[in-house]
Order: structure tokens, then C-alpha cells, then sequence
């Protein structure tokens, strides 16, 4: 086995597609030396020793040593050094390197190699004392605390270590002596302390810091490899679903100072600006610095060139007019670096003693914004293809552009008030009500609002449509507050489980903080953070963004996948139009009920004695229906538009104080009794399980009835108009063909009547939401009839769990946290079991009917994971809410190219 | 095409083996004649006809009346006499004659030839004109009915029909003429009726009676055609599960009179006793009297033979001894029919002038205990294989013998109050009450109770324990108080919807009925029927009976599938041992915590503030559970018992009154406040999908290891005692293998800790049940673990279809009345939703895990054909009630005899 992988001068035995044996930064280190980039030399212990340190009791494969020994005459030929010499003597860094940057979760030991035998050499040739001691103390609390104490076996609490205690000694060395900063310290200052040091080590940790450059050596690449298993490195893996046997790669690496004089200096760059996209070579320098003085922040880095100056850094030398003649020969490497690499390049450099040495490059993170720009202006630079441009923006990125959010700098300097489920994303800010007729009043008197309830109901929705955001202490990410939200694009937070609401007093508790009505808070929708106070809400506006709108169309030339869009009125259709959709994949009918006027009949339609009554009462609904789906249809013309029928619990349109029982009953001329009676009959343990979807249609036959008239009233009344409208009845929550065939009996007898009354002729499609597992099991039965099948993949998940996404709040911080599920299932689709019966029914109901429809109407359908599966499993459309619908079409363009 | 199949004489076209083409009565009819047993001759038009006759606008084959007309002259031939004719007219009756029997759902014309031409014929004949003017108007009466009010299109509403007026002229006519009855109108009168109701005819129906013998008989057969799709047959065939496309046949006969004078008789007969299973010739006749005589309960029947009579009867003389010769004649056919048919035969014959005519035989009807004893005794007598006679006794058929039921004479003369569903099988008698409280103080002072309920909760159980049956107004079959009723084998009905309860006033009103506390009610539990008062209620022995002890050896001897039985005590345990179960496949481990004592330790449980106090409220049930677990472990030692880990979400153990919760607070030393607050945060929207099962396990990881501690503990103790006890440890609710993983773990490590400390090793499985479709379509990766796989079917039937068990109620009607669900799912396993998700499950778990365990311990467990489902599935057990254990050791033999 190849342990290790020596790079340096012209040579090196890695390259960049070696990153899983290397590491990343292994691997770019070796390709930088291909390149002919200065880099100082070194070698990399591969990630294969990483495993097998674990596989065999923490013991390295035995000729590693003479492989390191190699690499290390290597390195030591190559920077005119020796290891551990009392002459020249060479320094070493020992830094992790694995194949997914884990950034500050693993150790890194510098300066290895300093001990009694090589300090004096080191200050012979430095003519710097206090430089060769401060770099001792360096190494001294660094290998006490990653390499000593963990091989003591000792775990100490945060802040009570071996470090903290070096840290204190050096506290109280300066107080009597009366220094105020470790630049006040003479090199007789750091020996002394370098002795406190090790006195106290020896104390605490019961073994000495060792004087042996080889021990250090092997010390240091031990506790990389130990580190991966840290608990650290253990919980960011877990949240950044990272494999636990990937382990890492350990760089041993010549070290280089940029603190040892005026011309020198340290610096991190990016090859563009990752806050913008803006093609300029950006980034900070420090002169007479070491890498960890710029990330301390106690001194102010400097901009790197005169064109990136700003407001605040105007009065700062840069490193361009500094430094010229490293600058061009720094921005000449950036070049080299982005042409080879045809990417944005994160570079880190030290300039020792006016020579430049550069120690990573790997590619740059972006914002959303940042990351369009930059695909758009490589392709357009010849840099890249399109479909490299297209592929170079995650389609969860666009998600920054399409909502107003929390100004950042701002957001990380206020108070958490609570976390909960980021279901809408985006940010908010108002005060806060805690009734939905609150909300709707101080609106009126142009208050920003956001309301505040334990769950929302239907019968909230006038409150949520006018709040800036709303947030709920109960409900997962597709409660009915989430699905509102969305749909709408607000921001929108849920399943707050340590929020205490207090209706009574109008106020909230969370910890300490006591948050009453008309109090300011503001929210980050996307990440489910409450602040406390007011932060600044920055605008989106993507129409202006000529990037954003470049690539979306290269994305709309690659994808096959159609994207419609989940919507219930004229204006979200608009929305989704601007948005891109191409039809509407879910419109819900029930939202429309609840207008007072209209609730008023369901409910005489739902208290009604006889068929004849509540057929009298649901048909009084027509006008009102006809007229919602003139509108949508309208607005959608010559694009197709699933309408469902009527899909939740009758109990929904009946909850009622007492007070609103009596009013009722006045109203209808019946007794309050009879009214109790019957919401008590219609109670459901279980209501997802329960009296809905088509089984209120096979119950009451007037309600189906009474939809597909009006949706075919409006078809033909627009038809006449010369309006296309392209109607697609869906019926909801089908088990069996049986029930699908009943109901859809009823679609097409009413389709018929209304042909034959208007005179007019009109295309319309019958199909069914597929969103129980039995529907998928007998998926070929049901295509029999069915022209259209469409996931509803909220209910399909709810059933092959036996999740309520209701409730699902209770156990899932839980589940998550012991990485049971590695997502929330109502967020990403479950590939494995969900999406196994998804796949099942596609081929069952094409098996069939060879040309069905096929699409996805769940909350899934904006997912970009779940909108690749889409497109693999052979679907013909996607639905999302209109916020989304930019999304899945980059998504689906990402799916198109990826399975090339 | 061959539509008409001629029998008679010594030769018969049909055979009995051609029921689908001649229906069983043709069929039946032409075997008779095969096997040289005296029948009237005449013809089967086959179902094919049927069929045709649907198909094709309700017209016939065109040479349908050349091959009627081929069988009516052989018909003549055989009989002597000719149809229509003016000397010796043959008259015909003409029947219906479907696949399998629909008693009285379809039409008969009987007489069809009477005519103004053959009248004076067959008076001059017969020398006897009152006999055939009263046949005329039979037929007038008849044919006005079945043909011509049909033809004219009129649907007359119950009673007020042609039939009706017809018969009321006759009352008329009687009191007019101041006549009694029937039998004191002369043949005069009998003609002038005849006129009159003619007359009545032509004016209500606006055609006349037809006079010619050939228009009659088309009308007859054409009727009866007509009657497969009439109301009541189309009903009929729908709870039968007959399917529509079958058809019948019509059987056209020369008629036999059994009312011609002193000579003739009519009568029906079982070669066996179809209510004992006896083996004697067991029948009624009638002297001079026609078939509908016999049914119409004028006159009472006289008993066949002498050995048959009872107390009732033994005044009445009997056949044997009236015409001993026509006597021995049918006894020898008797016999005949049995050795050919090798079962018992119910017979029909009429003796016309001293002479013996066959009109019928067909497989009995007879009760459980007759089919066991007959199945017993018919092997012991050789006339059939072991095999067959399993495969007699259906296994539900075992279920009378195992429940007490209510006397069949009472009960059908008794008020029904309300129906609902069948919950728990057998027959209750009791005074009602409506809490459980009331029902144990009742129970105490030696009432029997009958308790009554909205719904059942677990906190109802010791009321429902002590009460003699169990009545809910909500609810289905797999309820709370189904469920319970039936684990140990009482009367219940659920889902009484017409029930309105007045907890209050204590007391149900139903309709007109008023039921107060103290009042007396029975119920069939079979059924489904609630009447009002008490109903003799009869004992069930099956211990004493012989045949059933044979039978069921035999069941054993046959069946591969073995049969456990779902128990909670160790009185559940030695029950169904009794009952022949093989082990224990679900045992619940809820019921335990319900208990007074234990309850308070576990509302500690749920109210701590942090894990420590938790830890400790749950290890202070340790003590009970351990109890528990000996019990059950000792009363099944040698036998596998599969106990279920805590399943039911918590807040089932926290549903508390006002009142309660105060007492509680004071209990624990907390504010009533923070128990309202536990209770609201555990409120669930669907608890079904909640937070329960091994979701509970995985966040209150000591519950688990609670439970498993008990479990292992009596294990140890068993195990010390020289007690072999087989625990598997059930992880419920599973839905991925990182769940089971989680909760396996927490078990085999409890396990490890037991043996240590106690130093006894022991065995034990670990495995899973499987309720979840995900877990079906993902039991490759449980299996990997898991030793064991339980299917929970209830579950699993509520999440593929979406179906909440306990709010089915609310549609279920409308789905069976539609047709939309040919049965409830969860009585009988959906083999094609649900079915298919088992065998994927049984496929996947095997091909990681090849002697993977595999059992169902669903309510379908004690369902015969989801039994056989489960045979032919490959599973290894079934698991059901202690008192469907015999029904499930029976079907298992069933399974394994018809799929060899």
C-alpha cells in the first residue's frame, strides 16, 4: 500500500482528481506543484491509513514509516532543510485533509520539529530570537492540547483544559509584569513562559512535552487521524450527511512564516467576489502575520488591491501597491488557477521573507446571487459551457433571490428568541398578534404584523395573508400554517416546541424572554430563527437580476421535465406565470368555502336532514365555485390546470365556539342541540384517516356533483369567450378503482349535461391524485380509467410512515438528532420507500395506459432532490408552490444533464 | 349453441357437474334422473341463455324455440300427456335455477298450460273441477304478478301491487259469501274469482289474461329471465358476493300435484338432521296440500317417520305410517342420494295419487354442530376421506359452538332496537349500564350488565370485563371495545350510529325505543342485533362435544401453518391453550400499565422534568411488569411468546377530568397548570400517526429498557425454577432499520446485563412488526437484524388503504352499500392492496434472512380466508383471539388441504 504522497518543487505524486485517497486539500496542493505553482514542499498520508488506523487498533500499516521517512528526504532536498538539524532545520505543519472540506472540526499542529537541539539553529539563522521562541510557545499549547491531553485520556469541559490553563499562565505573566499585549513580549519573555508551560504540562498531564522532532512528528499525524472521530468532526458529518469511513488525509507540509519581518505577510483570496460574482481578484492581507492573526480578528486585514477598496477600507494599504511584484506574480497564479481549474478559486498565500508561497486553493463557496453571476459570465468568457453554467448554481441557491431576507451582519448580532421549523423561507419582521381578526385590524392601520398561533386553521387564513410572516408553536413542515406560507412565499416558522403561548394575556414565552402583543420580532424563515427586536429586511427583485434571467432560460433549453405550479386563485396563477409555470398541478377547491358567505351553505349543506335539502344547499355554492374557476381558468388559459374536488373532513367547516352554535342556529332555524350532535358525530379520532377525499364525494355524490358543474360551467362559459381553458378534474384520496370509477361516472355525466345544455364542446381530462399506498398497488386498475394520475407525495408519505405531518413535530427533532432519518421525509422525498411505490405505480399505470399523465403535486415537487427523482422515474410534470416553480425548473434542467 | 337441456325418464341430458350452465336446481334435477330416481320430466334453458338474453336487448338465440320445442315434445313423450292439449294437457311449472341457490329472490310461474282449451280436458281427467279451477286462478294469480304487471312496465310500491288487488277481491268475495277459508269455496266459486280477477286484470293492467298455453309459458320463461336483475335479487346477490354476469338457468317441468286428493302429499326432507347432524331421515309433509302450503304456515306439518317425533309433534301422523310403501320408496332414495352425492341431501317431493315424484336435491343447510358431526360420522361410516371432511365444516362454523347464543326461536320473534357491526361473536343478555364504574358495582351485587358506551377507552376495561357483552355507538371492527371484546371471546356490537346515548339522564334512545339504566337487553353479537328484554341465552361446551375433538385432531394432523393466540394474562394464556394454541404471537404490554397502582408511576413518567426522574418513575414499574411477565411466561412455558413493546401514544395514559387532574398535582407536588400544559403538548391531531410505538422507545430510551429488563428478569427467574420460557421481544410501529436498529440494540444489551448479573443464560429473539408500508417495502433492510417478523395488519390495513379503524364507521356503509368494498378490510385482509405489500415483505425479509420467522398477529389471524392468504403466503404462524384459535387451526387445514 501507498501511504504517502510526496509534492514540492516541479514534482508531485498526486493531482486534483486524487481527492478521495488525498484529501482535498492533499490533492490541490499536488496539483498546484504540477502546475508550477510555488507551494511548500511536504507529503500526505492518504485517508486508506485513516482506515485502516481504525480498523486495526489504532496502528499504522507497518512500512509506513520508511515511506515517510522517503517523503521526508523528499521535502527536506527540496526546501534545502533537515528535519530535526542543529544547523538548517526544517519545520513542519500537520493538518488534516479530507475529501469534503470540514472546516475547524479537526486538528492541525504547526511548527513541529522545534526542540532544544533545533532552537538555537533556528535563531542562528533567523537573527530572531523572540520570533523562534513566540513559535515555540506556539507549538508548546498547540501539542498540549490536540496531542498530549487526549492521550492522557482526559476530557475535560469546554474552557477548563490544558489550553485554557497555558492560556492563564500567560494571562497572569502579563499582568505582573505589567505587558498589555503578546507584542509587548521580549524574547526572554516567551522562554520564561515556554517554561511555565511545560512545568505545568508535566503537572497536569503527568508526561513532559516532548524534545524529540520524530516524536512530535508522529504525535501530531496520530491525533489527525484521532480527531476524525472527535465529537465534533462526529456531529458537523452527521449534519452534513459526510460517511463516517471517508476519513481523512493528514498533510505534513514544510512550514513557511509570514511573520518573520516586514516583508512578509499572510492572506486568504478569492479569484471573484463570492458576495457578488463580480469578476475582480478579492481578498485581505495581513503584513507580518500568521495565518491565525487574520482569522483572530485583533488586527484589521488589509484589501489586497486598489480596485476592491470600499468606504471602510479606503485608508488601507493594499498588498498591489505594497508588494508589486508579489501582487503580479499573486495574480498571475489566479489566473492560472481559474483558467486550469474553469472555476472560483478560494486560494490561501504566505509572502516569507518577499517570497511567496501559496498553501491551498480549492473551490470557492457563493452566495446564491454570486454563484448565477459567475456560471453566466464563464460561459459567456468561453471558460465553460452552458451546461456546466447551469450545473454550477444549486437550485436551492435561486431560493435567496425570490425572498426578502434578514440583513446577515445584522442577524448574527441579535438575540434567539426561539428555533423551530424553517417552513417558509425568507425573512419577516413586525409585531407580533396573536389572533388571525388582529392581525387583519392592525394591518388595516398599516402595522407590519406577524401572527403568532399554536397551529393555524382554515379559518385563519385571512390573518396569515395580511402578516408579514407567521409563526406556530405546533406543526411540521406541512401543517397547514407551512402550506400556506409557502404557497404564498411568506416567511413562515413552526413547531416552536419551547414557545409558550399565553392567549388570555396575549403574550409568549420562551426561556426568559417574555415577548407581549405589539412587540417587534423578526424571523429567518429559511434557517427557523425567531430574533428578538427589529433587523433590517433586504428586498428581492430577480426580474432585475439579467444573470438570474440568462440562466433560467438556459435551464428551461435543457430540461424535459414540465414544472406547473400548486395554486387556488387568479392572482397566485399570475405569480406563478412570472414565475414560469406552465399550468397549474394542484388547485385546492377548499380554501374557497370559507368565505363567510359561502360557509354559511356548506354548513346548511353539512347540518342538512335529506339529500334533497343538502343538494339545495351545496348547489347554492355553484354560482360562487363557477365563478373561482372562471378566474383560475382565465388566468391559465391554454394551459392545463388540475382542479381537485373537495378533499378534507366536513368537521373543518364546522368548528364553532358556542356562541357562533347558537348564532347558527337561529340562523338555519334549527336547535343548538342539533347542531352539537352532528359536529359530535362528524368528531374523527384520526381525521387524516377519515371521512375525505373522494369518500365524501361517494357519500354525498351533490358535492362531486356540484364541482364538475361548475368547472365545466366556466369551461364552456369561456370557451364561448374564446378563451382556452383546459380543465383537469382530479379526484382525491382513491384506495381502490372502485371508488375512482364512481366518481368519475359523475365527472363525465355532468361533463355531458353541461355539453348538451350549452351547446358547447369542450376537452377536459379525468384523473386521480395517487397518495394512499394502495392506489399505487393497484395503480394498473385504476389507469384503466384514470387519463391522469398526480403524486400527492404529503399524504403518500403520511401513510407508508405512518407519519402525521401534524404531529411529526413530536419525535423528529428526536429522530434527526440520533440520525435515524437522515431529512425530514415531508421536505425531501423518501426515495428508498415512498419513492419505491411511486416507481411501482408509474410502471403499473403506464403498463396500462401507455400515454398517461404523470405528475407530482406534494410539497416534494419543489425539492430539487425530489425533482431529479422525478425526472428518473419518468414523470412528465412537477407542481410546486409559485416561490418554487424557479426552483424545479433549474432542477429539472439539473436532472436532464445529469443523467447525460 | 345448445340452449336447451332436456331430462326425464331414464335419460337426462345435464349432469350435476354442470351447475354453471344448468344451475344447481337443472343440474340436480338431471342427475336424479341419471341415477334412475322418479322426476317430472322436462327441459333447462341454460344460463348461457342468460347471458344472451342481456347482451342482446332481452331477446332469445334464434333457434331457441325450435330446441324448446324438441325438449317439450320429449317432455310430452315421457309424461304421456301433451301441452295444450284438449284431452290429456300436460301443465309445466316454470323455475329459476341459478349457479347457487338465492331462495325466493327470483320468480316461478307454476300451472302454465290452464287455458280455456285444456280446462274441460284435465276436469274430465281428473273428475275433480274445484282442484283445477283453483289451479287456474294460482296461475291467473302467478302470471298477473311475475309476467304481466312486469311487461307493463308498473313498479307498485310493497303490497299494492296486482297480487294485492287480486287478493283482496278474494276476501271480498269470502266474506260476501260468507266463506272462512280457502277450503269452503267450491269449484263454482272458484271460476267466478277466476272471471272477476280477469276482469280486474284487463282494467289495471290494460291486457288480458292470455289463453294460449305457448304465450304463457314464453311469458314465464321470459320472467323469469327478467328476475336476475330484479331489486331483490340484485340485493341479494350483493351481500352473497354473487357476481352479476353469472345468471340463471329456467327449468320448465311437467307439473305433479300434490293436493289431487287422500293419496297425495307434498313435503321436504335432510337425509341427515341439518340442526343436530343426526343421522336420520328427518322431514315434514303435508297431506293434499301443494308445496307453498307447506312454506305458508296454514297448516302445521306432520312429522316424516316415527323416530323424528318429538313432544309436539307426536300427536301427528306420520308419512311412514300413512303410505308406508311411498315411504320406504323415498327412504331408499334417501339413501341413494347420500351414497352418490356422499353428503347430506335437502329434498323436495310431491306424491301425486299414491305415486313418489322428485322436484329436488341439493346439499343441506345445516348448523356448525351439525356440519362437524356429520363431517365426523360420515368419515367413520367410510362414506368419505378425513380430508373431506374438514373441508365440511367451514371454519367459521366453529364459531357457534364456541360463543353462548341467544335461542333462534325467541329471537326472531323479539323487538330489534338498533343494529350495528358484529363486533364480538355469540349471544348477551343484561341489564344496561352506562359507565364501567356502574358496571362493576352492578356486576358485585350479582347483576349480569350489558355496558354501554360512545366509545371504549382502556380506562373502561375492568367495566367491561365484568359486563356479559359490550355495546358502542361508534367504533369498527377493529375498536377498542371490539378488540378487547373479542381477545376474550365476548359479545359486542359496535358502531351503532342510530344510537343516541344521554350519559346524562342515563339512558339511549334509538328510534322510538327508550332504553333506561336497569333496563333489560340481548344482543347477537353474530349479527350485530340489539334486542329489547331478555332472550333465552344458550351455553357453549365445546369440550364435551366429540366430533369437534375429532375434527379438530384432524385440523392438526392436516395444517403446516401453526396457530397462536393473542393474550395478556396468564388466564388469556391457559384459555387459549385449551383452544390449541401453539404459543403467544402478540402479547400487549399497554394493558399492564392500567392498573390503579401502576398508572400513578406512569403519569410520573410522562409529567418528569428531566431524563433521572423519568428513569426513576420507570424502573418503579420494573416490579409489575416483571410479574406480569412470569405469569404469562410460566402458563406458556415450552412455547414461544412474542411480547410487544409499549405501543400507544402517551397521552392515552393522561386523559383526565378536571377533578383528576387536581388530585394529581396534589399526588405528585406539582401545579394543576403544568399537567395541563403536558397533556396539550402531548394532544395529537392523529394519534394514529403519532408519536407511539417504537417512536415512544426511541425518545424515552428506559421504557425500553424497562420492559426488556422485566422480560429477561422472569426469564432468569423461569429459567431458575426449571421453567423453559421463550420470550421474543417485539419492537413495534417500525418503519426503517435505523429505528429497529436503535431499539435492538437497547434490548440485546439488557439481555447481556441480565445474564451477567443473574449467571443464567437463556434464549430469546428479537424482531419486529411489521404494520408500516414502509417497513414492508424496506424488510430487506430490517431483516438484515431482525429474527422475526410480525405482520400487524391492522395497522397496516389502516395505513395502505388510509382507513382510520376507528372512523371507518362513518363511510363503511356507503362503501359496502355501493359496492365499492365487497368486505371490510379489516375483518377480512385486502390480499390485493394490503396482500400484495405482505408477500413483498415475506420475499424481501427472506432473501436476507432465509429462516426468518414470520407470523401475522392482526385481527386477520382468526379470519379463514386471510388464514389461507397467509398459508399460501409462506408464513409460519398465524396469531389471533383465544377464541378463534379452533377457527384458525381449521382454516390453516383448509389452506394446506386446497392447495394440494
Amino acid at each position: 500500500m501507498k501511504s504517502v504522497y510526496f509534492f514540492g518543487g516541479q514534482v508531485a505524486e498526486g493531482k486534483a482528481d486524487m481527492k478521495n485517497l488525498l484529501g482535498g486539500k492533499g490533492a490541490n496542493l499536488a496539483e498546484m506543484v504540477n502546475l508550477g505553482i510555488p507551494v511548500p514542499a511536504g507529503f500526505t498520508i492518504t485517508t486508506d491509513v485513516c482506515t485502516y488506523f481504525y480498523e486495526n487498533d489504532r496502528t499504522f500499516p507497518s512500512d509506513m514509516e520508511n515511506q515517510l521517512k522517503e517523503g521526508m528526504g523528499k521535502t527536506e532536498s527540496v526546501m534545502g532543510k533537515i528535519f530535526g538539524d542543529t544547523e538548517n532545520p526544517l519545520l513542519l505543519s500537520v493538518r488534516s485533509g479530507a475529501r469534503m472540506s470540514m472546516p475547524g472540526m479537526m486538528e492541525t499542529v504547526l511548527n513541529v520539529g522545534l526542540t532544544s537541539k533545533t532552537i538555537p539553529a533556528l535563531i542562528q539563522k533567523t537573527n530572531n530570537p523572540r520570533f523562534v521562541y513566540d513559535a515555540y510557545r506556539r507549538l508548546i499549547m498547540m501539542y498540549s492540547d490536540v496531542v498530549m491531553e487526549k492521550a492522557a485520556g482526559i476530557e475535560p469541559q469546554d474552557g477548563l483544559g490544558i489550553r485554557h490553563q497555558l492560556e492563564g499562565i500567560l494571562e497572569q505573566y502579563k499582568v505582573e509584569n505589567n505587558l498589555k499585549t503578546d507584542v509587548d513580549l521580549s524574547s526572554d519573555d516567551w522562554i520564561k513562559i515556554s517554561e511555565l508551560f511545560k512545568d505545568k504540562i508535566e503537572k497536569v498531564l503527568g508526561s513532559s512535552f516532548p524534545d524529540d522532532h520524530y516524536e512530535q512528528l508522529w504525535g501530531g499525524v496520530k491525533a489527525v487521524f484521532q480527531s476524525w472521530n472527535g465529537k465534533r468532526a462526529i456531529s458537523y458529518r452527521k449534519i452534513e450527511h459526510i460517511p463516517d469511513e471517508w476519513g481523512t488525509a493528514v498533510n505534513v507540509q514544510a512550514m513557511v512564516f509570514g511573520n518573520t519581518g516586514e516583508e512578509s505577510a499572510t492572506g486568504v483570496a478569492f479569484t471573484r467576489n463570492p458576495a457578488t460574482g463580480e469578476n475582480r481578484f478579492y481578498g485581505e492581507w495581513l503584513q507580518n502575520a500568521q495565518g491565525e492573526d487574520v482569522v483572530a480578528g485583533i488586527r484589521t486585514p488589509h484589501p489586497l488591491n486598489e480596485s476592491t477598496k470600499t468606504e471602510e477600507s479606503k485608508h488601507l494599504q493594499s498588498l498591489e501597491t505594497f508588494l508589486p511584484h508579489v501582487y503580479q506574480e499573486l495574480d498571475e497564479i489566479r489566473t492560472k488557477l481559474e483558467k486550469h481549474y474553469k472555476d472560483m478559486q478560494d486560494i490561501e498565500f504566505t509572502i516569507e521573507n518577499g517570497h511567496l508561497w501559496m498553501l491551498q486553493t480549492r473551490t470557492g463557496k457563493r452566495t446564491g446571487g454570486a454563484a448565477i453571476k459567475m456560471a453566466v459570465d464563464m460561459v459567456s468568457e468561453g471558460m465553460i459551457e452552458k451546461e456546466t453554467g447551469i450545473l454550477r448554481v444549486k437550485p436551492e441557491q435561486l431560493d435567496e433571490l425570490l425572498h426578502p431576507s434578514l440583513d446577515l451582519d445584522e442577524e448574527v448580532k441579535t438575540e434567539v428568541v426561539v428555533r423551530g421549523l424553517p417552513a417558509g423561507p425568507g425573512g419577516g419582521v413586525g409585531r407580533v398578534v396573536f389572533t388571525a381578526d388582529d392581525a387583519e385590524e392592525w394591518a388595516k392601520n398599516g402595522e407590519n404584523v406577524i401572527l403568532v398561533r399554536e397551529e393555524t386553521s382554515p379559518e385563519d387564513v385571512h390573518g396569515m395573508h395580511v402578516a408579514e410572516a407567521i409563526l406556530t408553536a405546533k406543526g411540521g413542515m406541512t401543517s397547514h400554517a407551512a402550506l400556506v406560507a409557502r404557497g404564498w412565499g411568506k416567511c413562515c416558522i413552526v413547531g416552536c416546541a419551547a414557545l409558550n403561548i399565553d392567549f388570555i394575556k396575549k403574550e409568549m414565552r420562551s426561556g426568559d424572554f417574555l415577548i407581549k402583543e405589539g412587540d417587534w420580532i423578526s424571523m429567518n424563515g429559511s434557517k427557523g430563527i425567531v430574533y428578538q427586536g427589529q433587523v433590517t429586511l433586504k428586498s428581492a427583485e430577480p426580474e432585475s437580476n439579467d444573470s438570474y434571467r440568462i440562466l433560467m432560460d438556459w435551464a428551461d433549453e435543457f430540461r424535459t421535465l414540465k414544472v406547473r405550479t400548486n395554486a387556488d386563485s387568479p392572482e397566485d396563477s399570475k405569480q406563478a406565470i412570472a414565475f414560469g409555470a406552465e399550468g397549474i398541478g394542484l388547485c385546492r377547491t377548499e380554501h374557497m368555502f370559507f368565505d363567510p358567505q359561502r360557509i354559511v351553505e356548506m354548513r346548511k349543506m353539512i347540518l342538512a336532514e335529506n339529500e334533497t335539502e343538502r343538494r339545495e344547499a351545496v348547489m347554492n355554492l355553484l354560482p360562487y365555485q363557477r365563478e373561482d374557476f372562471m378566474g383560475i381558468l382565465e388566468a391559465m388559459a391554454d394551459k392545463p390546470v388540475t382542479i381537485r374536488l373537495l378533499d378534507p373532513p366536513l368537521h373543518e367547516f364546522i368548528t364553532l365556539s358556542e356562541e357562533q352554535i347558537d348564532e347558527l342556529a337561529k340562523e338555519l332555524n334549527i336547535t343548538a342541540e342539533k347542531i352539537r350532535q352532528r359536529i359530535n358525530s362528524l368528531h374523527e379520532f384520526n381525521p387524516m384517516l377519515g371521512h375525505r377525499g373522494c369518500r365524501l364525494g361517494i357519500a354525498y355524490p351533490e358535492i362531486t356533483e356540484m364541482q364538475a358543474r361548475a368547472i365545466f360551467e366556466a369551461t364552456a362559459a369561456l370557451k364561448n369567450s374564446e378563451i382556452n381553458a383546459m380543465p383537469e378534474v382530479m379526484i382525491p384520496l382513491v384506495g381502490s378503482y372502485m371508488e375512482y370509477n364512481n366518481q368519475e361516472k359523475i365527472v363525465r355525466s355532468v361533463a355531458d349535461s353541461v355539453m348538451e345544455e350549452t351547446g358547447i364542446k369542450f376537452d377536459y381530462l379525468v384523473g386521480t391524485m395517487i397518495e394512499l399506498p394502495r392506489a399505487c398497488l393497484t395503480a394498473d386498475e385504476i389507469a384503466e380509467k384514470a387519463e391522469f394520475f398526480s403524486f400527492g407525495t404529503n399524504d403518500l408519505t403520511q401513510t407508508t410512515y405512518g407519519f402525521s405531518r401534524d404531529d411529526i413535530g413530536g419525535f423528529l427533532p428526536d429522530y434527526l438528532g440520533n440520525n435515524i432519518l437522515s431529512h425530514d421525509p415531508f421536505q425531501s422525498l423518501d426515495q428508498r420507500g415512498v419513492g419505491e411505490l411511486v416507481s411501482l405505480a408509474v410502471e403499473k399505470g403506464r403498463s396500462v395506459r401507455k400515454n398517461l399523465k404523470i405528475g407530482i403535486c406534494g410539497e416534494h415537487g419543489g425539492d430539487p432532490d425530489s425533482v431529479m427523482f422525478c425526472h428518473q422515474t419518468g414523470l412528465d410534470y412537477v407542481s410546486c408552490s409559485p416561490f418554487r416553480v424557479p426552483i424545479a425548473r433549474l432542477a429539472a434542467a439539473w436532472a436532464h444533464l445529469m443523467q447525460e
